[in-house]
């Protein structure tokens, strides 16, 4: 069976969480908006879904799984599905709970990083809130992204069968998530990570220990992975770093 | 089995799509930071939890829920544990993962919605970011606002067994908390909402049916019932109505 991710082309955006679940795991997976035209791919299989008027269940927004006839939108809650299939979650029901806890917490994370350079509208370039962005920004690094990360680093510590993982005794899908969320603090804000960063030990070891893993270190390597830019949710906005 | 249910006292919030839940479900629970200090109750517990250092799983913030041994947080992760449990999800696991969905792009909603008076700081008082509110509402009530409701018309519309719920053919919790949400918006936004509501009738049918449920009618006349201020997500600022 071919998964079908859809995903805005050219960032990697919300869309790499589900990615790396799918790299990690060796999954038959097709970047649908990012494949040719000629073959049926494109943004135009994208845009259907999210605005056919026959789509049962449409997304909100990307990104959306298309797994046969089931779509799911919702990053957390694609993973919330994918995980179990691919052997990225936990096997009882309340740790797979426990686990999108963390993934919700994570989203959460995401959706200030993203306001950290776009706090007023989604709708005006980043020029057009500089000011209020240089505000919200320094809230972000200062106050916001230390409590996000001691939590994780609490949860690390507390996990009784070691800190290595968030959850369990190996790799589920929230690892990945917080790789690639420290990827993409450490991207755009590279002054204050040097800074938090040591404080979470435990945190920095998972990251490096997610990216020395086979599959995703293939991946990272690939072309399937794209550059980072400024884009995304992520941006290096040097003035926004303090 | 009591629930317990963990959040600040003094506002609705997030809480209140936990309540609503219980409420219409008849459940036994504690809203355990608003009860006496003399029963152990109070916000001494919450704090316990959120701060306690043996505690394994510490949710990232308020509200959490505690059944037996089991403590879930997120609002979202909260109604996904607690809706089949109450008879207020739909059965199959596909229809859960709808549900869910739904959910989180409330929860989505409610974030904006609460950052539209706080778009730089949780940290700040109104007064310290009324300017950049001014611009974020502006984009919140012309721009998100329409969007979201749109898009839960469209789930209503589109829904197979009929307009009357978002999910199945009958009353599950999403349909109690897009209630929560029409009140919220409405208390903080009159003038726009009185524009708006007139496009999406079914949501307007909706949340006028849920308030008419007999255990919801009696728990909004309720002293359990907080009344609306302006501490919480929902704010009534004119100067951000348009």
């Amino acid at each position: 069976m071919t998964y079908e991710l859809y995903y805005w082309p050219g960032i990697q955006g919300r869309g790499e969480f589900v990615r790396l679940v799918l790299e990690e795991a060796g999954a038959d997976y097709i970047d649908v908006a990012r494949g040719p035209k000629s073959k049926g791919q494109g943004l135009g299989p994208l845009m259907d879904i999210l605005d056919g008027e026959d789509v049962e269940r449409p997304p909100f927004a990307p990104p959306f799984l298309r797994d046969g006839d089931v779509i799911v939108g919702q990053t957390a809650a694609i993973l919330f599905y994918l995980g179990p299939k691919l052997g990225l979650a936990p096997k009882s029901e309340i740790d797979r709970l426990w686990t999108h806890q963390i993934q919700l917490t994570i989203t959460d994370l995401v959706a200030e990083a993203h306001d950290s350079h776009h706090p007023i509208s989604v709708n005006l370039y980043y020029e057009d809130q500089k000011k209020e962005a240089s505000r919200r920004a320094k809230d972000f690094r200062e106050d916001r992204v230390p409590k996000f990360l001691n939590w994780f680093e609490r949860i690390l510590a507390r996990n009784p069968h070691g800190d290595r993982h968030l959850v369990g005794k190996s790799l589920t899908y929230v690892d990945l998530s917080l790789f690639q969320v420290i990827e993409g603090l450490t991207y755009a804000f590279p002054r204050a990570m040097t800074r938090l960063l040591p404080d979470t030990p435990r945190i920095a070891a998972l990251h490096d220990a997610v990216a020395e893993r086979p599959r995703i270190k293939a991946y990272l390597a690939s072309k399937r992975r794209l550059p980072r830019n400024d884009e995304g949710i992520f941006r290096r906005y040097p003035e926004l770093d303090g």
